[in-house]
């Protein structure tokens, strides 16, 4: 997905550029955070090519759901696996992790959070860059 | 939104045409039913132009995700808003509603639902043509 096409999947605002426990340009807005009847807040998460958010874990889980581009998500020793739009992840409690934007591509999901995020180090360059078919020549 | 342009919003699954409970063709895809980390189940609703479900209630409540279209949304004894992609609602519990499609557009929305529903009557045609501003010229 090219820059200019990033506005088809902004289906919920941008919101702000996130500061801390991310690499590259990513973009937080909170879409649902009253207290009931969910047990869960609920963000859109927007990552420009590159960006990544750091190995980090969940205490009760989280839910992605993808609604544009490109991305991977890898939990700690396994394969990273590609996400694309439709896609929906179940993170497990206690899993270390991460997720973010291909190469060469925006990705869009929204994040469906109960309880607290802990945070690790970052996803460096070394280990991003020798991602399989980071290239999705989108 | 056209009809040829449904598919742009579709980011989702259309799953399957729902059978009760809604006047028109609307279609239904559950895409998170795991018992955790959410205490909700998640589905992705689709409403051809003037379809809408009947009234009803959530025993918990319901969280509404505007993904594409535009549609109404009406609680008992208070006028019917107009929701357009990124809009979100918060659905009380115990508190009579519908909600569908306009007269000329297609309606898309994740609904995330703890607890159970319980139906009431239908929406009828008289009740539905008479809102305001049906006809959103898109």
């Amino acid at each position: 997905m090219a820059y200019e096409e990033l506005s088809k999947s902004t289906i919920f605002p941008l919101g702000e550029k996130v500061e801390a426990n991310f690499i590259g340009d990513a973009y937080l807005q909170m879409i649902f955070m009253d207290k009931t009847p969910l047990n869960a807040r609920i963000g859109n998460v927007t990552f420009a090519p590159k960006s990544r958010n750091n190995w980090h874990s969940h205490n009760v889980g989280q839910v992605l759901l993808v609604t544009g581009g490109q991305g991977w998500y890898q939990e700690e020793g396994k394969a990273a696996k590609l996400l694309t739009s439709g896609d929906v992840v179940n993170i497990p409690p206690h899993v270390k992790h991460w997720h973010g934007a291909t190469n060469d591509s925006w990705f869009v999901h929204l994040a469906i959070t109960p309880g607290e995020t802990e945070w690790f180090d970052p996803v460096d360059d070394a280990w991003f860059n020798a991602l399989k078919n980071n290239e999705t020549n989108n």
